[in-house]
């Protein structure tokens, strides 16, 4: 058994990873990490989970390395920096927050000026997109998972740039997000009475995650992207977003060249699936069509009007957005099935 | 006393009309016409209305005319069509559906090939929206009103379009809307279950009142719009709808003149707010800061990175969005004050 | 013009107090009072109302009664408590807390261990159901007025125990609210992700609203109910509340009978409407029917397996629960018909 | 591998039953029966779904018996007592409708009144709570398992009747449901906008799973229960349900005995969850603590001014309530581990 740690135990993403942790076969929960939830016993900070009820959450501690294998960090990102610099080289670290995601300085500065973060460990995390850098991560010591945002942008933008090899000039995004993506955190904004019946801009013009994209990408395939702007919104739904992905492109595409653009770019790859918007009885992509599942849905249209395409991508921001990616990053990592443990398949309607 | 009909009783902006006639101190609610629902008391459609509760529900002859002032008629297309070739020119009509918004008669093809409508009385039509054609209204004897999507982007646009004198080159519109905008319409991906956890890409490349948006700029000031594209997504609301719209003009703009130019345009239009994003403990525009209410909240950015403008507005598509932007454009037409029997202030949190 | 206060007024009963009182024909909004919110403007804290916006916060003191000509407390149960000792008989008193509520003092201190209250006013305030003592409030300097469940279970049993004259030997309440009820209050448990999927038994076995009832009905007329305990869920909704009673009585009562006297008893008292449980396209008394109105809705039922009566009452916990029956208890204390202000119809669907 | 037949493939507990059939070791899905959707693909049924895409529905004839050792019944009564009628014998029939559920033939009649089964069988059907007749299930050649409220409202009472040997006089059921509980049955009252803020009591005064939980329980223990009456309340969840129990006993209990009695019952019962109020940071039992899951959360609460029990009892009704169940009770005919394929955890927060 690969002995797993969970950092962040108290939070949405934590949960997530405990439950997923629990139901995986060859990953074993052996550490509860946190700060204000320590002494708390797993089934008080998760009412629906009723799995190692006697594991509490701890202090973390350099040592606690000796005793595990791999530890996910589900902590905001000065946190994550801190313990990646206690944890690194003595565990594989696999990071959920966004402190090592942009490797270009000045852009992560501007992103997260908060953020202080050992520089010498920055370009030795692997920025773990499972289905781009597959290779890499059987290697990685350190890996930076992409925010959830920046998972269906990536995946949505991929077969384009990476696949067709289509230069993306201009991409405007639209990201429509449940509350679940907020966390815990107390503020009045996020009461239910302000929250249910909202569509809310809190993020109208820039969001750190289209710099993580445009990092990753502009890395990955230099000129691979011009210009890629985000806003983001707040709709009523607790799991899941929508990234709808307005793209302008090099050079004019049409519906079947792109279809089978996307379908070829994402075979054999389990998680990632390519829809037809009217395959079913509800338009696809559609986060609910996901929801607690490591799906991330993708369909791509030509807007003829426009002169450009229309990208849609969506997942659950708990599961392939945060700790199944997670999880499905540790099986490349330790040389399992991509699959393994990941197998739920969408809990639809919820 | 201005005596109204309501053709299209049963349904959602039928009741809502009905709702604010009661309401008004001018309009006196003297008909109800309809089809399936010939016979039936407003008690047994609209569960919350005791109002006028004798009034029952009848078909629509021409000598409805005869008694009435005013005809709304919140019908389908292909039904306004019908109801108007019969009440020209004997009874004022204001018509909320989409069947004389298009003038140009190709675009109104394309996008509505399955209404039929007498090609005379298109012209004739006035599209009514009340903040910029005010003075055609208070002539008009036909008076379309604009969808509500189409509300909330030509409210959005107008500042730069018409105030500024800008050209907006490119438009593109991701709107957003509420399940109250589908209607009573029974069918599978409309039940609660299928609707709850949605956010679903109803229309992803191209949408019906970008049309009608398109028309009547260029015909309001030629050149003023490029290309003006949509995409529509239904979030888990009832009511209210935001527009998001990217803005590329043909010179650049900063931020302390858009918002003047906004503040400036709309003064004196008491259902327009101009609204700083962050003047509130929520982030506005939100519908849900509308709801119930005549109100369009609208908000101007500048994305530096992209170059290009972000505009937000949002309305109660049932109000300002229907039956409120009916009433506002009876009011002009009947020389009434433009907020008589509009006074209500937004129910929030609902 | 009637001046009026509202303390409180950063809170979501206080918001639905200015949102009516600026609607208001005859009462004017002449000050805001509270603590951590003074100095803030209307518009900071109330993101739908653009009304009197340059109306802000103040502290409260003693000599704002020489400005007022009624003060309502949308404040915690201490607060109110203070806030009646500084301004009585200075100017008119509606509490909206549960401060006052209960008359005995034993009973009160059980419920409400944490208030402490100037002994010498209690039996001074009247208990502010205006549908049952109408008469007195017209006297009224200090006016107390009964919760939300307690409204909704009042308005249920009224017409059985205090106009059939039934003793209510065993009164089972099954309370179903929104998550408005909660105001602000920051808190894990009322943060969307955890509330919005909820059906959470926060008080399931006793709540001081049945006791505030019990108080009162046994104050009005001896006798009149045995037992009457409380069980309280939140469900996700904001507005609005379901109170099921499951009621034992003396003797026996046929549908007919039953009906008949409920519409009887609130014949003349435009707020409350008896209804038939299929009298429209919902089930009804439904609280989504009277939201944003101050209707009260109640149906009764015989049980004929159990020998017991159901009796549903609906109503909108901000409105006929809080705000609205404030107003309607002020329109009554200053000789102002009933229902001055309060004519708005249901918003449905929302 | 065990060959499975989901009848009744299109609707929501099919697509469960399909879910939990797919990710299960030891059952295979090797038939999908259906009427109007014969011929549609799975993935045109069930939008989330992407297992055994090829599987398409076909007609339920008596052969299909011979390519298969179960056949779940996830059909309206009147179909499920057809299928049995030709199936039986055949092979192992598990019905999750009500056609089977009340052996007592006049309490049948009146609540089923459209469902003529042959009647030669219902004696030889087992009322399948695995819980209570696990082992009356190993021989089983005909299962009808429970409705969903009745399943709760069952292992709610059992520890009271069946293991505490009380005698409940009389039992008041409050149940509290989402709406999927509504299936996909196209109707005005279950659209989204009609649905989104309802607290909707579709049945005030009786539902017939009150009736098959009386049935059960004095057959298992004469007198178990005195009168037990029910009312249904729909609240905008889509899964789950929650019933609340106001029981009257024949002697009193105190909190201390009722609380080990549940724990003591449920021993070793792995879906049934005895909780404690305030374990954790939302009161339970709430469903959304159950959502995906195949558990049951019970909790007993003594009220002290009643005199009475409270018996707070929460599933996913599609799990535990339905599909779950009969996968659990499959579990228990095949011999096989009680947990066999339904080790999901709960999705929360959804």
């Amino acid at each position: 058994m690969i002995r797993a740690g969970v950092i962040g135990a108290s939070g949405l993403a934590g949960g997530e990873l405990i439950r997923l942790v629990a139901q995986h076969p060859a990953l074993e929960p052996a550490f509860l990490g946190g700060a204000a939830s320590v002494g708390m016993r797993m089934g008080e900070l998760h009412p629906g989970l009723r799995i190692h009820p006697g594991l509490t959450v701890r202090h973390v501690t350099a040592d606690i390395a000796d005793r595990l294998d791999v530890v996910f960090l589900a902590t905001p990102a000065p946190v994550s920096a801190r313990c990646a610099a206690l944890l690194a080289d003595r565990v594989v670290v696999i990071d959920l927050s966004g402190a090592f995601r942009i490797r270009a300085r000045r852009l992560h500065d501007r992103w997260y000026p908060e953020v202080e973060r050992p520089e010498d460990l920055v370009d030795r995390f692997v920025y773990g997109v499972p289905e781009l850098v597959g290779d890499q991560l059987r290697e990685a010591a350190l890996i930076s998972l992409p925010g959830c945002y920046a998972t269906a942008i990536t995946l949505g933008l991929a077969p384009l740039v990476l696949g067709m090899g289509l230069r993306a000039d201009r991409v405007l995004v639209d990201a429509k997000g449940g509350s679940s993506g907020g966390g815990l955190r107390l503020r009045a904004a996020g009461l239910h009475p302000l929250r249910s019946g909202a569509i809310t801009p809190y993020a109208p013009n820039g969001h750190r995650h289209a710099a993580e994209v445009t990092d990753f990408l502009r890395r990955t395939r230099p000129g691979a992207v011009g210009s890629l702007t985000m806003s983001a919104y707040g709709v009523p739904t607790v799991r899941g977003l929508l990234a709808s992905l307005y793209v302008f492109t090099d050079r004019a595409v049409d519906r079947r060249e792109l279809e089978r653009a996307y379908l070829r770019f994402y075979r054999g790859h389990p998680f990632v699936r390519a829809r037809r918007h009217t395959e079913t009885r509800i338009p696809v992509p559609d986060p609910q069509a996901v929801l607690g599942s490591n799906f991330c849905d993708v369909s791509a249209f030509v807007d003829e009007d426009g002169g450009h395409l229309v990208v849609l991508a969506a997942l659950d921001n708990l599961v392939k957005g945060a700790a199944g990616q997670a999880v499905q990053a540790a099986n490349r990592r330790f040389g399992l099935p991509e699959e393994t443990g990941l197998t739920m398949q969408p809990v639809m309607p919820a």
